[in-house]
């Protein structure tokens, strides 16, 4: 789980990088598909990443509102303040965790359950979706996307050849 | 690692018959992004994911041609000729195996040498990238896409309340 969390901040942090390199109202630009536009799918992974850790931890979360965070240096602000608490709960990850039940009350009085390793998935998978619609924008302006592998960033250490 | 390509695959099958709903043309139309059309993301992805379990497996692979397989029909059939080879090295897969070691020649003579647990999330990965890929290209077409949420799919079972 953790390889897959350290890949996802690696790549979100070169997106932020590139958007650098961008005029900011190409970032804002109103785009098809994904959350509408660079920046906005960019906060939507940092929201969302941290409101389900938050649930996962027993805690309160908020729905962040974009207006608040309509520029890349705002959104980045906002990421270097909740990833240290995503980080401490993916260190301290472990499979035994997986199956314990996240409960969510819903609307209409019932309660869905849901296992923290789905949880956690769904957060890394989340990101990765997101970010393959910023490839497309981004040949769309003419720009090389930054690369999505995740081999070769020495993630996992192979066992030494004997 | 068994739940993340259970979802893949999951997904892939929702997007085979989203694209049952589409006119042929539309598959194969150039787009920006991604490899260029909606049916040569979905092969790329089936010959990536079975190509990289092949070279774990210390088998051979090979590249192959999309202009073998320009229809929806060609494409799901190479999956299903493909998929039950790289499911059933998946179903044998445990966490122990995440350090082995994959020794890759390469053409200058020397070699890389990549951690398989590594390569089993690259491929993970670059599924989810290219579907995200598509969900544009489906807003483009004025289509709902397939929802990419990994949760709410019972890929793992909560433990029972007390």
């Amino acid at each position: 789980m953790q390889a897959f969390f350290q890949y996802n901040w690696m790549i979100r942090d070169q997106w932020y990088a590139w958007c650098e390199t961008v005029p900011e109202e190409e970032l804002l630009r109103q785009r098809t598909g994904g959350m509408g536009s660079i920046l906005k799918n960019l906060f939507h992974i940092v929201d969302v990443e941290w409101s389900w850790i938050r649930l996962l931890e027993g805690k309160t979360e908020f729905q962040e509102d974009f207006d608040q965070f309509n520029s890349l240096e705002k959104v980045k602000a906002l990421d270097v303040e909740l990833r240290p608490e995503v980080k401490a709960y993916v260190e301290a990850w472990n499979s035994e965790m997986d199956s314990l039940p996240l409960v969510l009350p819903q609307e209409d009085g019932e309660v869905e359950i849901l296992a923290a390793g789905e949880v956690m998935r769904h957060v890394i998978a989340h990101q990765i979706h997101h970010i393959g619609q910023l490839s497309v924008w981004s040949r769309e302006l003419g720009k090389k996307p930054i690369s999505p592998n995740l081999i070769g960033n020495a993630l996992i250490k192979p066992q030494q050849q004997k």
